[in-house]
């Protein structure tokens, strides 16, 4: 993984996901080198550059300019801009230019959850994989809320994660925000 | 309790405890108003203002003197002075001036809670309680390890919170850092 | 606080809500021996009995006839019965025929959280506490959303506990279900 | 990943450690299939069989007769068995007798971390990594400062985990137990 202190930040652009986290998403979305990934708010790039490791395709959408900027920045730097397309504009549109994909990440909505997930899942390739990270309330009970009426093995996963910082007085525990992760598999 | 956004505080000094700590280590206490409280590390307050409310006497002691500074503008603030003595020192010489206690809550020990421990234990009334409070992960250890040789009966219990910030895109979940409460009631 | 295991429990009822849980509820609360209670969803009863202990009278519901019992149970055994009602019905009927209160617990709502929280909202008393305690991804996504509109102070906040169990290998920590508080003071 | 409840289990085995922990240690070990690994306290099999999975070679070992055929059982289960030993013994002994590894994981130590540690880190490649997973308070402050006076990049993270369980009522958030993950890579 690449540590979180390896990506080029922006102030205005949420992430990077954090490595532990990326860990986990990578692990639920069971990526290899033959799968399509369309990441939805990809903000800093912190899921983009993970999966442009593993995959064969990654579509990275942000409606946010900074957040596609950043993104690319990040790529560069870490020589992964081979098999990744970052594109600014609405996810909702993205999803209807792409043909078909494996893996579909959202991790970024603008109060458009239940609309993507259902175009998502129509497009998702079968036994493809959409996670969906919920860093608000609201979010986590809308994912759970509108997979239900699909055909999916669904999970849902929270995440509180506290890192070491070792000082001269000892070993501080400080906290990360919790993330909630909803994972689910087409099976049709 | 009071309102973490109601202690004035200053840069240099740790605090104040989160108020749902404070609560859960008021509860921990058992405090009435018959109970002498002394708290070893008061930082920016947050303890001794609790106590202050319930207790008869609390003596709060910090080597820092801005921490010293910061309870005492605290307690001015919010009208507490009254049964509250504030003193800068060290915590175990402390100790031994104060001739007897109920509880006694150790939140900084500056690498001396085993001694800390002993002694606390020594002048404790029966039925005392001793409560530590740990955000250190050798602290932890240490307090539960200090306990074992003594007569008490011992809880150890992780605490982790996090608030909601409601925006206007949702509840954003904020992770406050893990706090570990080690109370243990003197029975002899 | 009573000890978890202190209550008399029942297979088929849920709780007691956990003594640290129960602490921060209190605080919230803000209960003084001057209010009237309505605790909907008591359960096993952990909440109604430390409200007995500090209120002036507690209406204590639910639905389930083994939760009513085990409460009075449990009531009885703590000699806390003087100020408590127990009444086995649904929470929306009970709070009709309440006149006024100054606290509202709702732990359990059968479906019905918005409708409950909004007739709970118009009879509390001005400056009184609604508190929701959430252990379900969309009661809390439903509680927040449904006292968007109505004028409270609302504070939402994620307690994750685990207890260190002190063994001969060493302290293990066992962790305990996460518990949402959602709470709100009406205030006009 | 594979899932926890595809493992075969065994009253008195602990483990598997739980597949969102597998993920974030598969993460930490950079394991590649070039790999000679060292798992002390194997328990279930959980990481065994996933560095079966992906490393050259897997030393499985636990002085604990049952996990040692259970972990086996596991191996055969998934059909991992061809680049695995599983080896009945103490930790400390077995460290002897091989030659050098890139990774090894410390998940029991039978009260001998401290030399655990110490003989692991003598024989690990440089650039090997050295995990500990660590779910007694005493042994994750053990961990760190038997780690303090090598040549390592210490990384230390608590892990929290609750998985929602989708019931006809809603999403019921259940906790697993907390573990810390201390990892350290060999850097002379």
């Amino acid at each position: 993984m690449i540590k979180d202190q390896d990506f080029i930040k922006n102030p205005d652009v949420p992430g990077p996901t954090k490595e532990e986290v990326r860990c986990i998403i990578m692990c639920k979305s069971e990526v290899t080198n033959e799968d399509v990934v369309v990441d939805i708010g990809c903000g800093t790039g912190g899921l983009t550059l993970e999966f442009a490791k593993r995959a064969k395709t990654v579509y990275s959408v942000d409606m946010n300019h900074e957040a596609v900027d950043t993104t690319k920045k990040n790529l560069n730097k870490h020589g992964l801009t081979e098999n990744v397309e970052v594109i600014e504009g609405d996810g909702l549109d993205i999803l209807d230019k792409i043909n078909s994909f494996d893996i579909l990440v959202i991790g970024g909505s603008s109060g458009k959850l239940p609309q993507m997930i259902k175009k998502g899942y129509e497009k998702l390739n079968n036994n493809g994989r959409l996670i969906i990270t919920a860093i608000l309330l609201e979010t986590r009970a809308e994912a759970v809320s509108s997979l239900k009426n699909l055909s999916t093995k669904t999970e849902v996963v929270d995440v509180s994660i506290s890192r070491g910082e070792i000082t001269a007085r000892g070993t501080m525990m400080l906290a990360k925000n919790p993330v909630t992760i909803i994972s689910a598999q087409k099976v049709i």
